[in-house]
């Protein structure tokens, strides 16, 4: 079997083109004129492959070999191709292309395989819109109920039914959830977004559990006032609060005893943002994870813990709100088994790890066994323009994908 | 002398009305349309009143009511009338609608002045719009160079030059510096924007010197990344060294021993800015303030250590950008002295006292002999929509500034 390195390179450069900013960065945000471009680029080439397209409600994508047997349940793989503001250009998009591709070789070797292979693209993975992960595959799984998930607002106060009628996902969320045994196994291809496979120059990582996330907004509002004016101790200021608290995150992240426990403050808004005004009001937004929850839940206790405290001090009112705080994700043994027999059975040196970043795979393990396939990204570097994936190791990647989906297909 | 305090409250309403936020919010950042239409407004109320109104190259605005001899230096009174985002309506324009009330009263009165008496509208006291405050009577009085002051950068990267010709004022900023000795003396009536008057139940206050203000930008870049798979002790998180920063900074006000030093982070802009994303880079802006300069510049020293110590430790690159660091003001003998015998015959109690926050008479004093009025204000509150002065504190400093206005032109 063979993968056609070169065509998926420039497949993958070409979907990178489809970017709110210039490249080397890529910004594609679920929905916008550019991810719908996208969209459309992956469908024409899945169209192309054969594939039988369908489209739910809320624009996740299904493409279709059909097998032998089409009433068995099909085995599924596949990723995302939205990105943060400022992202790189391998993180999902290597799933849903090496997916295509590792199709299209099997294909291209004659398989006829009884189950059918099915190709997803599942929307809005990053949470950069609607403030939540995973989007398409929470709804997939009845993870997020489809009324509440249709009334999410992005920061225009636009509503996700809104947003996704215009463009061009009519329908009720409702008949988005497939039904447990809809795939008889589910394998996502991804970059590590970690420094891991790099640093033992080991090809392929078998992901056996994925790290559990809690994602938290701390609102804190204090009292603002003249710079100048204003005398220490009768302040009440938003920001000193902040940053305490982002401060007393790190400080239990840092003090579980485990590596694996990563704590964040991603997003700090101020309020009103004047460099002679003493901040009454701050927004930050709080990314914790660790693969054992009840770590990972002993750091947002923690939080909680410094949040009073802080908030008591200073006199600063702070409102926590949580987004999701999700169980971690065990993979299934029998598609664990599957890749690593395809990774032997390629001569690929490959580990057995667990997943620290947040992927749709986590909620397909709730309706279908499951199990991720990780390739070695430059330095661990993930999310920035600089993001990196050699073509050897997209390839390899791929090669053990299609394998793999060929054994389970049978 | 009578003040006529309905008519003043209605202006003060109307001035209020030219805002970029709904009532009781003020946002009128300089040159905006709202800044221009509440500029023509001030003009018509300042030639209804029988004013000789002139303009420079940056927009600070001259009305000028023509004493008996014309050749003498003039007394000038005036303050601002630009608003930061969501302040109040009393901050600046009490100076300048007061200011015009004042001549108004003594024209009522039938005073005749020997010198000119003329009030003055400064344009950008405010740092909103090109980071730096008192921009035109910085320009008065020679202590910004005018062409690199042309050169300021707006957040869009409009230059301060291109900005002020669209909005009418064309020329050359060169032509902007008065000599020393056009004004014989200059008065700024002013909201406190603290909490002293009010809690001494003190309608007036004579400023006796003006607080020496530092401004500084300070830009970090650390590492980005995925917020779930960069491990803990691999992390350069730029927001953690801002939040640092910002705590190192209130430690250092708090510990000069002295009530009068302040620091204030009011500005902190964080990229990407994704809920899952290591920040990589941060902003933020900085305020230092105390009525003694080595005091205030052991503050600074403090800062420079804090972030060396901080960026090696988090390697984070910490660039510091000073934006301003002035000397302190002290107010003229003589003019204080025709404010306090102003307020005494007036029967007015008033103590002398100094001002923590920055006004355009810091800079006045290098040209002319120069002091400052201070009203009450609710609770100390300024730079906010609740920032509150009562008609009556309003009325009485309004009749002290006309009384010795009148002392002073003679």
């Amino acid at each position: 079997m063979k993968i056609q390195s070169a065509q998926l390179h420039d497949e993958l450069e070409k979907l990178a083109s489809f970017s709110d900013t210039p490249a080397p960065s890529v910004t594609r945000v679920v929905f916008s004129p550019v991810d719908l471009q996208a969209r459309a680029y992956v469908k024409v080439l899945c169209r192309a492959a054969g594939l039988t397209v369908r489209e739910d409600a809320v624009g996740n994508t299904f493409a279709r070999w059909v097998g032998s047997d089409p009433s068995l349940p099909a085995v599924g793989t596949g990723s995302h191709i939205d990105a943060i503001p400022h992202a790189g250009r391998y993180d999902g998009t290597v799933g849903v292309l090496g997916g295509l591709e590792a199709i299209r070789a099997l294909q291209r070797e004659g398989v006829r395989p009884r189950r059918s292979i099915e190709l997803i693209l599942f929307t809005s993975e990053e949470p950069t819109r609607y403030g939540i992960g995973c989007l398409g595959s929470r709804l997939l799984s009845k993870t997020l109920d489809p009324a509440a998930a249709g009334q999410l607002k992005d920061r225009e106060g636009k509503t996700l039914d809104q947003i996704r009628v215009e463009a061009g996902f009519a329908g009720s969320l409702s008949d988005v959830p497939l039904a447990s045994g809809h795939y008889s196994a589910f394998i996502e291809l991804h970059i590590e977004q970690g420094p891991l496979l790099e640093r033992s120059k080991t090809p392929l990582g078998v992901v056996t559990a994925i790290a559990a996330p809690a994602s938290l907004r701390i609102f804190l509002e204090g009292e603002g006032g003249h710079a100048g004016a204003v005398l220490m101790p009768d302040r009440r200021d938003a920001f000193l609060a902040a940053a305490e608290i982002a401060l007393a995150i790190e400080r239990a992240a840092k003090s579980t005893g485990a590596i694996d426990t990563v704590g964040t403050v991603g997003v700090c808004e101020v309020f009103p943002g004047a460099i002679n005004s003493i901040p009454s009001r701050v927004r930050i937004e709080v990314d914790i994870r660790d693969i054992d929850r009840t770590r990972r839940d002993g750091v947002l206790d923690a939080l909680a813990s410094a949040c009073k405290e802080i908030g008591e001090r200073r006199r600063v009112r702070i409102l926590t709100e949580t987004i999701n705080q999700d169980s971690p994700a065990q993979s299934d043994a029998a598609v664990v088994e599957a890749l690593a027999q395809s990774c032997e059975s390629l001569g690929f040196a490959y580990s057995r790890m667990v997943s620290r970043a947040y992927h749709d795979s986590l909620f397909m393990s709730r309706i279908s066994p499951m199990a991720m396939l990780f390739i070695p990204c430059r330095g661990g570097v993930s999310h920035r323009p600089d993001e990196y994936a050699a073509p050897e190791d997209i390839e390899r990647g791929t090669l053990a994908l299609a394998e793999a989906l060929a054994k389970l297909a049978g």
